[in-house]
This record gives C-alpha cells, sequence and structure tokens, in this order.
C-alpha cells in the first residue's frame, strides 16, 4: 500500500505535491481539525512564561511545517492513520505517519477524604493490567466532537459511579505529539456523590475495578513506578503539586 | 480495508478465531513485543506499593484480554498499525486498534547550574511547535531493538549537542497505552559536556531549537501550561520532586 497514492491526487495521476488551505482538516470524521481545539497560547501574565511562548510563536513561524498532502491509510473506529507530506520552511520535504485521534479526557477526583478515584484496566498494548485515572475518549457524532467538559462527567460517571458537583480544567498535554493529534484535558472533579439507579455503565468493551487511594499514596505509586501511565503520571503530580501549594489540610 | 481479513486466515477462509502462543509478537520488524521489553513489576520492598503491585498481577488474571488474531493494517516508517481480535475472561470478543510503536526515550539533562535543556520542535499532528525534554524513538535494526541506554545517549547528543558523564534511569511510563505500544525511559542526564567535533547530528528530518531553562522555571512552564508535552510534564515533575526531596542547592 505505501506508494500507491489513495487520496484525491490518484484522480488526477499527477504528483501529489498540490498547496492546500492550510492547516488541512484531517479527512477522517470529525469537523475541525484537533489542533483547532488547542487552548489558545493566552498570555499567563507572567512574565517569564508570556516570553517563553513569545519563542513557541517565532518557532511556529521559523520551524513550521507546511502539510501539502495527505493520504488516508486506515480509519477505524475512533482513530485513523494518515501519511502527511510536509514541507519546511527552508523547502525541503518529509513524510509524517499521523495517528489522527478525537481527543480525550482525564479526570483526577477527589473524594471527601481526598482519596483519589482510580479505575484499573487491562490494556492490550502494554500486555497487562493498569492502575490509572478515568479517562476516556471524546464522542464524535454527525462529525462533531464531543466537549470535554461533558466527556468528563459521562466518564466519571461511566467508569467510576460518581457524579461530580465541581469539574474545573486543570491541565492539559498532548499525550505523543511525534505522531498522535490526541490532546488529553485534565479535570479536578470534587463534591462527589454516587449516581441514582440511572447511572451510565461502562462501554460494553470496558471491564474496569475501580479503587480509592490517599492522595499522598497515589503520588508514591507515580514515584515508585507502580502508576506507569503517562496521563496519569502527569495528572496525579500536577494535582499533588496544587494540593501541595493550598496547604497541608491532609 | 476494514473487514477484509488479510492476515494468516485469508489463506484458509475460515472464520478468523485461532488461538496462538500468547502474547503474540506485533508483526511489525520488531524481534520481540514492545510489552516484554517492559521493566519487571519487581517488589519495591514498600509494603503500601508492593500491595497495588499484587493487586495489578490479579487483574491481569481477572480483566486480562487473549489476543487471538492480530491484522496488519499499515507498516510505516517507525510506526505500524494492527487490528487485534481479543477474547476476555468472560468468552466475550473485542477489537482494539494497537499502534505498534518500538518505544522512546526521554532525557532530564541538567547542566552544573542545574539548568534543564530543553529543545523547540515543529510538530505537525499538534498543529505547532512545542517546548519538550531531548527524546527520541528507539531504532530498530535487523529486526533488533535498540538498548534505551544507548538511545538515550544517542538522543542527548544528536539533539543537544552534550554528552553526559552520568545517564541515570529514573522512571518510565506508557504514553497512550489505550491504543499505542510505546512506552517511554525517563533518564536524568549530569555532569554534560559538550561533543566534539564529531558530533551527531539531529536526524536529516528533525528541525531542533535549544534552550536551557532553571528547572524550577521548567516546572512553572508545566504548570502554567507552556510545556504541554505529556512525556515532558510527566518528566519534569518527576525530576522536580527528586530535586526538592534533595533539598534546595538551588
Amino acid at each position: 500500500m505505501p506508494g500507491a497514492p489513495t487520496g484525491p491526487d490518484s484522480e488526477t495521476g499527477r504528483p501529489a505535491l498540490r498547496w492546500r488551505p492550510w492547516p488541512l482538516t484531517y479527512s477522517s470524521a470529525m469537523s475541525d481539525s484537533p489542533a483547532s481545539r488547542r487552548p489558545n497560547r493566552a498570555p499567563t501574565g507572567r512574565p517569564q512564561l508570556d516570553s517563553l511562548l513569545d519563542d513557541l510563536r517565532a518557532a511556529d513561524a521559523e520551524l513550521g511545517e507546511r502539510v501539502v498532502d495527505r493520504r488516508p491509510v486506515y480509519d477505524g473506529r475512533y482513530l485513523a492513520l494518515e501519511v502527511d507530506r510536509v514541507v519546511r520552511t527552508d523547502g525541503s520535504e518529509s513524510v509524517r505517519d499521523v495517528v489522527v485521534h478525537p481527543g480525550a479526557v482525564v479526570v483526577a477526583a477527589l473524594d471527601s477524604d481526598r482519596r483519589l478515584l482510580l479505575v484499573t484496566q487491562y490494556r492490550v498494548p502494554s500486555g497487562g493490567a493498569m492502575l490509572e485515572l478515568p479517562a476516556g475518549t471524546l464522542d464524535t457524532h454527525d462529525g462533531v466532537v464531543e466537549d470535554p467538559l461533558v466527556a468528563a462527567h459521562r466518564e466519571l460517571e461511566e467508569e467510576t459511579g460518581y457524579r461530580a458537583g465541581s469539574m474545573e480544567r486543570i491541565g492539559g498535554f498532548w499525550s505523543a505529539p511525534g505522531f498522535s493529534t490526541e490532546y488529553l484535558t485534565l479535570y479536578l472533579a470534587t463534591d462527589l456523590r454516587p449516581a441514582d439507579e440511572n447511572r451510565l455503565s461502562p462501554d460494553q468493551d470496558e471491564n474496569l475495578r475501580l479503587s480509592r487511594l490517599p492522595w499522598r499514596d497515589a503520588v508514591a505509586a507515580v514515584e515508585g513506578g507502580v502508576i506507569e501511565d503517562a496521563k496519569s503520571v502527569a495528572g496525579i503530580l500536577l494535582l499533588g503539586r496544587r494540593l501541595e501549594a493550598v496547604g497541608p489540610r491532609t
């Protein structure tokens, strides 16, 4: 299959290099590009961080890679694979394999005893069960991607059986920006109460176990290598810094 | 393409459910499964963490998904896509899209002034330049995957022009265990010196800028959302906890 142009250019037989509006929208069943849902690099009001943001904007212009062709290779249940041909500012070309993913949410849910809700799930790619923060992929309906806040409430209830009175965005990151468009939004869920009898259930192909750990023990489990899922490592350590800054309530 | 069996079972025309040794090796150009390179869940000597490890082993048995068919869909430069059919312990079946990746390293390199070496790189999947720790994919030659320690030295020199007198493994995590086999090993590099005239250069398709940040400023950049690459978020916060535990040398 590699080398056989399956994109629009296969109609013309011409070399595939063709300029299109930039950034191109990925051709999977999504109305907007994952990058367009990225939070703006808004000024933080902190001079040192804002200077780093200025540097990143300058790097966009200097290092930017313009996508000139996007060839769909596979369209799966919630991820797709596309091969992008890019041209750099110096005119050189390269090829990038891109896993197109609608994005996801990860939820740090703290109960009234400041214990963190964790789920254990078997992961085929890692070949083992893993201890993780509740998380899930954004739903896509008719090409429209779910709002991350809605997804956070949904995933928390599906995976843990709890609803949150408060759901606050406390961060976000790209899971593997070298090859995947997955952006994860991190939420802090508090004011938890059990869902009633109308509880949303896990997806049919999810098999989860719920547990609770005092948040300091969760941080220790990250440092000890017992929690080794990047989104959970990042989420728990970000939460830990936040709770430590607040002071020793627990 | 979906639905058309392209694996070995297309030879027989029989339904593809067929038991094979487990775990199956991914069919891309790798001699061993990424999961086989995962560090063992060795006892930590800390009762609370060891009890979590016991729980994970029990969950392996209870929640484990047995891969009964693995269909290659795409084989790219350094990643492949395969569709796995799995059977759970209750006999139910499901399908998983798996991005097969050889694994990678990420390097937290501290200079003698305790500044962290960072690289800025344009990332097509995120549609922008990102500030990250030096990192890179493990090389694969004749189906043999590079030792992560060797890769850490190589990537540090390629991406920053520095060599490390000390390279210590301080952690590791799966970037996206729901859909990718990428395991990242995290190293702390110290005793840095500029590489001589025989310096390894970045890959031809990499265009990088080097910068330095005092490690506390790097932590602030993570908390402020300026660094938003998961491996760098996790690596910088893990390093931060380690340096804070050592005490206020800087």
